[in-house]
């Protein structure tokens, strides 16, 4: 922590603002120039962070110099961990396919669907049953219904299952049926809900908030690892901007900036980025040439019906000959020495 | 509902989207231009928005007319809501002052910040007693026994309670002590929570979320409003831009979008949105000029050492003056004419 | 300047630190803690901000401390700066109208706006006659005619003029005709424009960027101001943002932001921000209210007919009434006391 | 063009913008539901969209159905666009790489610069002369001594050059010395500055602006192709948004929406996106994989003594490695199936 003084801060505040770092324990650094008093902090940043610093006389601004995750910090962890759902491993070096639909509409659906992800080259299966929906008049998932269906087309074609939980009581349910629990990106900062599956005893796939930095998703990351459960795994989705072209800006750059900041495994969803088909391929190619560890992708075999984001998904052919592609781009990134 | 086909799309094409809007049971009205075709739905918007138009053949976008929100709605609701506190009225013409401490941090300082608040013209006492924090390693508020001592403040100085939820379990206890449950920017799209407060018989207020836009506010309203609740007071407080000199944008034109939106009061917290006290007072008067139906600000006597966002608390003092010029810019706000 | 040095860094790279701030001429401070290693640069920021901190080997980040905008700063001019045109003063307390239509569109129109502009109230006539557009299929103004044609009216009510210069051609053209220069938001980062108004001997309204930041304004402005034009007044229109309700979220915090920072006049321009003529007495109120110096509002007597942003026109009648709704709202806040 | 009427508009209202449709010589086409009436535009849009109105009486908005550029249109020029630039091909199934420092810094060094790109694989060689800098205090570029100094060392290694322009007088100089006019991010919009290039017979690299919509782009090409150069090749270069842990958003997703909209070839700028040297390789990757036609990239022998943008210069090594790596991305690029 470096406070800042304000240009003709007087002696006084200066003394007042080192009495306050020292009463939390930490030493101090006085650094007086010309023009400003700078007063570093020597200790945990933590105890000094909450100080309210731009409230104390004279202090102009407080800058805040190591991480506030510690768990997830690559720092701290420099081998890259690897997450294990039902023997599918995601991170380290492999590259990883989730793919199904947005939601289980029915039990035929779901075990076609199922079918199409494993013989094209998908690995995990996932499908919605508690779905978030922007509007209380649409569709909102077949709820613990579609968990068990999810389970059964999973367990007939060898895929483990990953599925969205909202709330606190979905998280036991989805333990029951499924693999691997998904927090969406409007819970990104549900902290009660992030506690609860850092209780669970499943692998989490945590999807970025869409107007999230990448310090947030970091932090509620933390959330889940600092309640004892370690199998968690990043998922960049797309960020609200300006432009409207696409349905949010898949902030690609945010997967390497992961890789150097944590040793978890970052994956990404171009499907939700682009919100139109056409688009995910060529996403999903910029996704894992610049450093992914895998991407869930929403696969349909007949989008014009799917009962929820059918604009965005592909068909099992179009995801078929991109796992090919994509296992190609994979093999050059994989050698890449810069 | 408008259905833009591609240039160039085939008869076929017209002839299926036409069969799949009538078999929704609407009507239609082509328009056939040199360049464009366009299919217009007459009937209800909500059952054809559903039907993933841009994975249909031939088909360039399809663009919805009215709004998807319906009792949330100033055109099937003219008149202005008011809402009722415990006996204090949110709209209508009013302007309410909602005020106290970020967080409950014991029973000394919540009685001397409720008393503050009265003797100084505020008319609701807010308090946090379950805190989002960014980071798992911050002061989480004291639960429960915040709830109880918030409620105890009030009591003493006349004043009706709001408390923030962030979690289904809490909805109960805050229904118990307080008096309006507030729904916290990040849990704006936590439809779980909506729907629970929207079966309480307690009004709400919903922070709009950092990265919402207006019509995803309306939305969580209607939420709220469609499980019975017709309680609803809706918040600005800031919007996640690339500006770093305030902690979030006030995006203070929210407040007469919303006016016409909407017949349920309109207020704001220009605490949250500044981050910083000193701009406190003119965001105060912004919003106020801008025609807001009240604002819920950040008080307390000692803003040095308050556990959570000191930053942004203005002193009692400051609040007493600032209550004087609002009223008095609200005074030129009534009479107005344009 | 404080450099911050990775963890882990070693000495010798400290050392090749410490030895490029020396060979700029400054002094350091280096301050040693168990996880970090800083170091305090003593002394002209701006020699050691432009060294490529993070291509140095074993650094961090470089953080700069002081504010790179010296004459624009209030704390080198703490007196608010008063800019005059033709007798007409913005800044200093005052509360100043620019208003008048966005376009000259002709002779007996723009006689007609000046007429209308002055009954009124507003005290500097705007009108265009070099309009930036978007697509090169609009109307362009008329140019040189353009400006002939808003001096005569101008002067016919006795109303200094603004217009709007584009490329440096223009500079000397409405140095001839009109008594203020205007820099539209597309230019305020046109450097060689920038450098020519500075060099002009006319006050200089300088736009906002819709996507700059305060400090990137603040540094615009600094171009004017080091060429040697004292007279700059800054203007607020609106960002660009996520949300699409308006045209532009007008930043309403930017202004009392800007009057902490810089000693010059700062105005608003609500048309601009709303892009809808309903939205611009609300917008004008919140930005009187916020503590703006004055404002710059499009007005038209027949703004369906406009040839160029009708839509955010206001009638005669409603700035009339606006006017004085605004000097009422800015006698209460010229007396405010926080 | 549809005009949709507020619920409840009038006949006479409904009449009247009929009557402004006819008049401008389009046909309508109305179509009146239970809540909405809407009126189609059959015929030239251009001439009804600048009719404001939102202005007129009953209207509740206008929406734009064709896209307003034309020239740029892959609709009306389906087949990819090849740029020439003295002998080296852009667009077209190519991969084509434009690389240099970023600023001429002397004459020695711009050899050095051009050597390194000669001999590690690039093709075009980049180097600026008239640099547009934030602050007025920063170095801004050697002139026009810069350009010839590019000039010598593209023609000693049998490079191209190209290089930003940056105000009118700048094109003659700028064609006079080098083969490729460089359109700066902030100047996108400087509509003077589009037309002036459009007048040259030299190829343009067009760069999006940072706050720019990718419509505001075409529109901008539009303004040089419309003056009579065809030869544009456009470059996304990151977006502003919230997030801070990159310079700016590389916005991956405008390459193949740019490839669907345009004709023209789209290169991207991976150093300016990231700002920082080690995040250039992975937004290198993304970008070919995402389908660009090439890409511009900042190549310094010693970044730390770079007099600008150091920081996210790549060591000739890197670069070196890159184009292996990327030519092998592109080589699976080439022969996609989906």
């Amino acid at each position: 922590m470096i406070i800042i003084m304000k240009p003709g801060a007087s002696d006084a505040q200066v003394k007042h603002v080192i009495e306050r770092i020292e009463a939390a324990g930490l030493k101090t650094h006085v650094s007086r120039g010309d023009e400003l008093t700078l007063i570093g902090c020597i200790g945990d940043e933590a105890k000094v962070e909450r100080l309210n610093w731009s409230a104390t006389p004279g202090v102009e601004r407080a800058e805040r110099i190591t991480k506030p995750w510690k768990i997830a910090s690559r720092q701290m962890h420099p081998a890259a961990s690897v997450v294990d759902v039902q023997g599918v491993k995601i991170g380290g070096g492999r590259l990883t396919f989730l793919a199904g639909p947005c939601t289980v509409e029915g039990r035929e659906m779901i075990l076609k669907g199922a079918q199409v992800v494993k013989e094209n080259g998908g690995q995990i299966l996932r499908g919605g049953a508690f779905k978030p929906r922007t509007s209380p008049y649409d569709f909102q998932g077949l709820g613990e219904e579609g968990l068990k269906l999810l389970s059964e087309a999973g367990k007939k074609y060898g895929l483990p299952t990953v599925t969205e939980v909202r709330t606190l009581a979905h998280v036991p349910k989805a333990c029951e049926h499924c693999d691997m629990l998904q927090i969406g990106a409007r819970n990104m900062q549900n902290y009660d809900l992030l506690r609860e599956v850092g209780q669970a005893r499943k692998p989490v796939l945590l999807k970025r908030g869409f107007a999230a930095t990448i310090k947030e998703l970091l932090l509620a990351a933390e959330y889940i690892l600092s309640a004892g459960n370690t199998q968690v795994v990043l998922c960049e989705r797309g960020i609200r901007t300006y432009e409207t072209a696409t349905r949010f800006t898949f902030d690609v750059s945010a997967i390497p900036v992961l890789k150097e900041q944590t040793h978890l495994p970052v994956i990404f969803d171009p499907s939700h980025a682009a919100g139109k088909a056409s688009l995910v391929p060529p996403l999903a190619r910029a996704g894992v040439a610049a450093g992914a560890d895998g991407l869930i992708v929403e696969v349909h075999h007949n989008p014009e019906e799917a009962l929820c984001d059918g604009d965005q998904a592909i068909l099992p052919k179009v995801f078929k000959a991109l796992v090919v592609e994509l296992k190609a781009i994979h093999g050059i990134i994989k050698q890449r020495s810069v």
